[in-house]
């Protein structure tokens, strides 16, 4: 398997990661999201981590990485899913998910996204934010 | 990896194949899907096979269980995204994917299902306020 699927939903990307991401796979990855981030105008990236009982740095960081590309281009990544065990861990080894939001499930995530996105811009199309309220 | 997840995404279920079923992951699949059917009430369940580039005969039968079980239980299934070159093999080989409804991508598949549900039964209960936009 070279590619892990990303699927549209509206404004939002959905990723499923099942499998542990080895090298190519991660870049693979990173590519395609940020390419599908610039051509859908997404505003939301969600990554359900759901299938993974392991979340090693190396994973942390590409998901680091995949948050703060995203980030550029406008769009919020949030990681769900995660293992009640994999939480643990992480805590334990001192890791952090920087630049990304956790949620407990996809519907959750999606909830974020859309309180996050609102918080953002109140209006649909308006790009300029200039007033001060 | 011994399990693919189930996402929940309101009243249908998400499930991404991103790997060749063989027999002990299929059956694993069908007791799981056909469970998170029953437990959350699904209407419809969305089956993303857009990272599989063979579907065999095996595969085609698997799907199809699914599609039959969740039926019985009350939800329509749909596969989504299916590659070209796979639509070509499963015509040439004479393969179908019977009790199921395809559609060209998840959103598309989404609007399916909100038809078919929608015909069903026109209004039964609003769990969910699903914002439209």
């Amino acid at each position: 398997m070279e590619k892990i699927p990303i699927l549209r939903m509206g404004k939002f990307l959905l990723v499923t990661i099942q499998i542990d991401l080895y090298d190519r796979l991660a870049l693979n990855l990173e590519s395609d999201l940020v390419q599908m981030v610039s051509k859908t105008a997404a505003k939301g990236v969600l990554i359900d981590i759901s299938a993974l009982s392991i979340v090693d740095s190396f994973m942390g960081r590409i998901i680091g990485n995949i948050g703060n590309m995203s980030k550029i281009l406008g769009a919020e990544t949030v990681v769900v899913g995660m293992q009640p065990a994999v939480a643990i861990t992480l805590i334990e080894l001192g890791l952090e998910l920087k630049g990304v939001h956790t949620s407990l499930n996809v519907e959750r995530g999606m909830d974020l996204l859309r309180s996050i996105i609102d918080l953002d811009e109140p209006e649909n199309d308006e790009e300029d934010a200039d007033s001060s309220q």
